[in-house]
């Protein structure tokens, strides 16, 4: 068989049962060898953005990689961001690019380019394959790589897919998480019993189980719980414990570690500004506090936490008992708004109006992906009381991550209703994820935070102080004249939408969005 | 001063007048240097490849140098496809990225990235700025870079823009194009006289001066003028010397050569094919002709030319008078399809008809940005006879091309009519420059040719021959299930559209279009 055909067997037996694709030319023999490979479904993005960031979001809520099929160099580049996001959320990827075929890259052709330089900066692993006979296993080895957690990037030149001679490689690999030690267990244990303590949680740290033991832990040491700032995915509500979440803020994020005489990282490196800024230090950890690692994000995070609770813990059945339902079943109606949050009716939309609003009507099962940037903040601390749900957050900070991730879950967890929660101006740099939602059916709710604006670069002009922004810093951060439609775009790629100005109108609108399956999409008006 | 306003200045003294942006945190000290000069006109994209590809349309019309303002390595990421084709067109472009200031980057912060590693393959020179008393400095090195055709990338750390003690450097050095030998021009009229030749033109060897010159050489000797297949610029109709456009397909392209003794390369590269295929050499040069150079791209293409035109040719009175108009007055009313050329009104539309219709009614001074792929092939013989007008095409073959070239083309020339003749594959990946050219009320028109395919592809699969694609090979290479609608998409970013399915509806909607100031869009169902 060929290299291509031989490849798709391996990912399929592999356990990679989806392709986020972009096909060019020198991506058919794969094309091809996905028709042949009913294990592994094809979905087309209209833009690469959208099969990375999809890759993404999917991997997220999986745990196993996903494929993409990306087209030479420029195809590459148009997914870059999305895959550095991958990449700071540990996200299994397996990164196909075709290229030219071996003789045929010395001649310069227009799409030449050096795609192992564009992908070196965000991948964990990269490799050009050599030879038809050993791309499967090149392939085998791209996903060993990527289970270990993030972007592993193979090329394909078109005649090691179109060559024959190819066999199926054997399984890769199964990721074996470093484990810690029990010195450092010991370590942890003392400095929570030393004084006042923050465990700082990240990476498995935020999944069901680690945020019981974490619970079990604060109850034992009086320890403070906070998760990293951006997680790349973190269950809640239902009852589970409900950490604080490191401010954005770099003074805020500071003040809030500045009880603590040791800061303990549990999945999570050690806080740094998002920004530099004059005057102010990178690290946001306060000058006097120290920082011990339990687990740094990779090892194996649930079971060194669960050893320490068992260390510094009272019995297991002191645990929350209450389940966070990853894969629970979705209702057609959520909640009501509990009386006391209830905005009125005619009550203009805001951050706050909106987080209650959502926070209040989300479903059991909910998969929540907020890119809602500034018009998301109120949100967050809302929806600790909301039925048990997956948050995903932009772990990266390159923008336009939401819609396709959104899609990504939604593929990956048929069953359970994704909201895209998501700003006007990030959602504008993949919007074509809308229509890869529509031809895939996807059950997905998209919530537009319409500020038009670029608020957070607003806010931090200000920050920076000074003379109020002149008409060339406010035309730069606005995005009116004229203002974007997102009712009309969404038609545009068949995803049916309306519109809200008020908590009325939200309210009647996202009952009436959840009670059909998606795509569906909610243009808020701010 | 700051090291953001020195540079702004620096860059302004310089010729460099808009700034294509999608600035974030990290460049708010270079938007308010914006704010400060005035001479440099900051236009937003609501994505960076909108910035990219609108600075090498803008490049390519007024051949200096537009900067951009992109945010960080994923900011850069996303406008790296549009480089692409600027560095494949020896586009003149200054890119500038921001990046954290630098006694932040060893923190590892979110957004960090790779941004040299990044920027190299797209790049012929790249500069990390290392001093806010140096980044001016480095804006006039960028500058002098770009001006040798090109993207000259200069990253400015967010301390090097706010750091004070700067001062806007000395104005770059002029770029000076190398000179052809006169013993290279005397080995190519050789080449020409001895036997059948082909005279391959690219680069300003596609300018008006060129084709005159070209079309002395080729009265003189009885060469053929054939041009190269992705010309970043050419002037054509109102009489100018109308060479052929070799073809994109490898073996129509080595037919077209083969009576030629020698092919002798004008502003051009030696032909290869598009894509490697099994059993095809990547040469187009048939296996006995030979190739000799007068000028590469890059070199002083019209002056080699001019001296080969006079060292072979007859009195200069002999070359056509007629001129290219590339400064021309845009009248509200093309002139009217020929008779003999005129579809019926109820035809459909298919890709020869839509290239008489538009060929027909485009009128004197157009800009007409080709990135119609499939359905332009037509179109371009029939434009021969057009008024005189300005022809971009897609360089480097990396889609998403022409809707923000054909507004940075328009921000060059707000006096001619932009075409924005557009695939609707290929414009979906930077959709969003519509609502660039709405915001700045650019004349641009959008026909949009709405296939709903991945033609390209569905003819790369056919080519490989065997059995007819199945269902997954039909799925990726289908734009429908749902069809896009591009009048609401367009509608949703602020310009006005409407669609077209018969040669009657098409000719109405282009006069209608062509009547009115941009922007304006029309679909053309085929």
């Amino acid at each position: 068989m060929d290299g291509a055909h031989a490849l798709l067997e391996t990912l399929a037996a592999a356990g990679v049962e989806v392709c986020f694709a972009n096909p060019g030319t020198t991506e058919l023999p794969l094309v091809r060898a996905l028709e042949a490979t009913p294990g592994v479904r094809a979905i087309l993005g209209l833009f690469e953005g959208v099969c990375t960031g999809a890759a993404d979001g999917y991997g997220r809520m999986i745990g196993r990689p996903a494929a993409t099929l990306l087209h030479l160099g420029p195809g590459l580049a148009n997914g870059l961001a999305n895959l550095h996001n991958a990449r700071r959320a540990g996200t299994p990827v397996v990164n196909l690019v075709g290229d030219h075929a071996t003789w045929h890259l010395g001649v310069d052709a227009p799409l030449t380019s050096d795609i192992a330089g564009l992908a070196a900066p965000v991948s964990r692993w990269v490799r050009t394959a050599a030879s038809a006979a050993g791309l499967a296993g090149d392939g085998a080895d791209a996903v060993a790589a990527a289970r270990l957690g993030g972007v592993a990037t193979l090329i394909a030149p078109a005649d090691c897919q179109w060559g024959d001679g190819a066999e199926p490689a054997p399984a890769p690999a199964p990721a074996v998480l470093p484990r810690v030690s029990e010195s450092v267990v010991a370590a942890a244990a003392d400095a929570l019993h030393a004084g006042p303590a923050v465990l700082l949680l990240g990476d498995a740290a935020l999944a069901a189980d680690g945020l019981r033991a974490a619970g079990t832990v604060a109850a034992a040491t009086g320890c403070r719980l906070v998760a990293e700032t951006f997680p790349a995915r973190m269950e809640r509500g239902g009852g589970l414990p409900a950490p604080s979440r490191l401010s954005y803020v770099p003074e805020l994020a500071t003040a809030e570690l500045s009880a603590a005489a040791t800061v303990v990282l549990v999945g999570a490196r050690s806080p740094v500004s998002f920004f530099g800024y004059p005057g102010l230090p990178s690290s946001t950890v306060p000058a006097g506090t120290a920082v011990a690692t339990l687990a740094e994000p990779g090892a194996d995070v649930t079971e060194a936490l669960a050893r320490l609770a068992e260390r510094v813990g009272g019995p297991a059945a002191s645990r929350p008992a209450v389940d966070a339902g990853p894969t629970g079943p979705t209702g057609p109606t959520g909640p009501t708004v509990a009386d006391g949050k209830v905005p009125a009716d005619t009550q203009p939309l805001n951050p706050a109006v909106i987080g209650t609003v959502l926070a209040g009507l989300q479903p059991e099962g909910a998969i929540v992906v907020d890119e809602a940037v500034t018009t998301g903040f109120p949100y967050w601390a809302l929806a600790a009381d909301a039925p048990p749900h997956t948050y995903l957050s932009l772990t990266g900070g390159a923008i336009g991550q939401g819609l396709p991730a959104a899609a990504g879950a939604a593929v990956a967890c048929p069953d359970r209703k994704v909201i895209a929660f998501q700003a006007d101006g990030s959602g504008m740099y993949t919007l074509q994820a809308l229509w890869t939602q529509a031809r895939e059916a996807l059950d997905v709710l998209t919530l537009i935070c319409a500020n038009r604006s670029y608020q957070i670069l607003r806010t931090e002009l200000g920050r920076a102080g000074g003379s109020s922004p002149g008409p060339v810093a406010s035309g730069l951060t606005d995005l009116g004249r004229p203002d974007l439609d997102w009712v009309a775009l969404a038609a545009g790629m068949g995803v049916p939408g309306e519109r809200a100005t008020t908590a009325g109108e939200l309210t009647a609108a996202l009952r009436r969005a959840l009670a059909e399956p998606g795509p569906r999409l909610v243009e808020m008006v701010l």
